[in-house]
């Protein structure tokens, strides 16, 4: 499915791949092996694996801005490893919370070792990811932990706006961007600026990576979303229409609800109904979510969020090259054709 | 219940709390509620609350290991806010994960608002603790981050070996006392040395608080798992007979199947055994920990922790009054009468 990647998420797989395994090969043996299974190394019994994995994108990032600081690619690793640390805690915590069993075309970690093993490896996911950071005897570790502590707590923040938004009727496009950039925005922002962070870049610069990764968090958010909606099962690994059928208020959904006009009063009545769904229905909600215009704007929001990274990229003095790499990244994150 | 409270309890409700209120209201308004509730000091519905919340003795033990190093005892709240969080992360989720319906005499955050918010409320204060430490602009700060970073890790480890033991006929008396030293001792050796860490203290004096802290941690779980057997559940909060009504593997219970002898076969055939319990199973079960040796081994066990506890600090310098606090604390805390 994927052709050619970028070459920052090659990279970010040979150079971090070897250190994560690191921090993980220090948990306990039973969480070792859960991490292992999750992180798409090794099957449920501990034999090798053909699946993918994840395809790095915070690793990658977290490489990319220790070179926008003018220092090797290397000196970021330890940020990608936490990164990543903490991005696989919130799947493993958020795919128990949200009761899927299924996460890159594998049964998650809840449904095969039960809800207690998902708690606690992401609990340890997450301790991991911290003393990575602060165990550096490099003078830029301890700004890292704090970047990294403030992206995990709006990271917290978003999760929780998610799943109050599920006993609400309604929710407005704001709320729900705001819960967006906790959610997947804090992270890639974290990311986007850690590897710059571990190398005493400016602060001039810190904020315009952390800019550019929130940016793109918000446009890859809206991507997702669309591909909840329309997107391709085999590709993404999620049944089409699984977000109107789970009445999920993913963002083109908030939109279309709140657009006003009879596709839009339809689909909130359609909306307020509990199911089973028919395909039929679940096929007539989704030509009310693009009637509305939700489908529409949300490309379009993608579109606008994807240029206020590259604007923020452009305000800063990071080599041509490098900025290239940044911006074909997040171009190649939000075509639609890569996984969430 | 409790008449006298030992110094260093009482300071640390004054001193601390201030502090701990302060990292609480830096969650989002939905956690922070749920962290109010859980810390005892208000209703599940924000009325003020009569509830006790904690004793502090993590946050005291840290107060008290600042001054140990000849510092005031205010320079320890930012270790003793750090480790409290840890704990009641910990508390968080160990009661969803064991089920557990009550704490303290109260309903547990699951049981009021469900899973997800336990899960979520738990992370954000795992979060949270890291967070304080690494936001410190003192020269402790990141050395007492790493401390907490690798105690957390072995709480979890011990957490993980506690569900482990869950699904195993017998646990041996070594496998069970490795499990609380890091499911109860990390965090006390830890909260015992955060304090002096913080101030910069010799590695000699950090070493022996840490030796402190995880004695009295294995004293503190003997006398916690003696009360799950024969505890008196009105100043427990547990119903007594709960542990072998469980069939969990504590101390006294492992050592009591490992002994040998007529009683031991008797307990390990009814444990095997899987209820319902009449009232007389349990008390005739209880007679054979007791029968086999469980008890006195327990209680003469606690007593060889605690004064293990007290020969670290003997080995130091620390001030004659601050070592009676120590040790007095120690006591207090392992008389049985405080609760768990």
């Amino acid at each position: 499915m994927i052709s050619a990647l970028p070459f920052p998420l090659t990279q970010a797989r040979e150079l971090v791949e070897p250190a994560l395994r690191d921090a993980v090969d220090r948990l306990d043996p039973t969480s070792r092996q859960v991490a292992a299974y999750h992180l798409g190394w090794v099957e449920a019994d501990g034999r090798p694996t053909s699946a993918s994995g994840g395809k790095a994108l915070r690793p990658a990032l977290a490489l990319l801005s220790a070179r926008a600081a003018g220092a090797p690619a290397d000196s970021g690793v330890p940020g990608a490893v936490a990164v990543e640390l903490v991005h696989n805690f919130s799947l493993l915590h958020d795919d128990l919370m949200d009761g899927d069993v299924q996460r890159r075309h594998r049964a998650t970690v809840w449904a095969v070792w039960g809800a207690s093993t998902a708690i606690l490896v992401g609990d340890a996911m997450l301790a991991t990811a911290q003393q990575v950071l602060v165990d550096l005897e490099v003078p830029g570790g301890t700004p890292a932990a704090r970047l990294l502590a403030a992206a995990t707590q709006e990271l917290i923040r978003g999760q929780v706006a998610d799943l109050a938004f599920e006993r609400r009727a309604t929710v407005s496009v704001e709320e729900c961007l705001a819960m967006a950039a906790g959610k997947t925005g804090a992270l890639l922002g974290c990311s986007a600026a850690i590897g710059a962070v571990l190398n005493g870049a400016s602060e001039r610069l810190v904020t315009a990576l952390t800019t550019y990764g929130d940016e793109l968090g918000l446009a890859f958010q809206l991507v997702d979303d669309l591909l909840g909606i329309w997107g391709d099962g085999a590709s993404t690994g999620k049944p089409v229409g699984a977000d109107l059928r789970a009445r999920k208020k993913s963002l083109p959904i908030s939109f279309a609800v709140a657009a006003g006009g009879a596709a839009s009063v339809e689909l909130a009545d359609w909306l307020a109904t509990s199911g089973p769904d028919s395909d039929e229905e679940v096929s007539r909600a989704t030509e009310l979510v693009e009637a509305a215009g939700g489908r529409e704007w949300a490309q379009a929001e993608a579109q606008r969020r994807l240029s206020a990274a590259e604007r923020a990229l452009g305000e800063t003095d990071i080599e041509a090259t490098i900025r290239d790499e940044f911006v074909e990244l997040a171009r190649f994150v939000t075509t639609g054709r890569a996984e969430p």
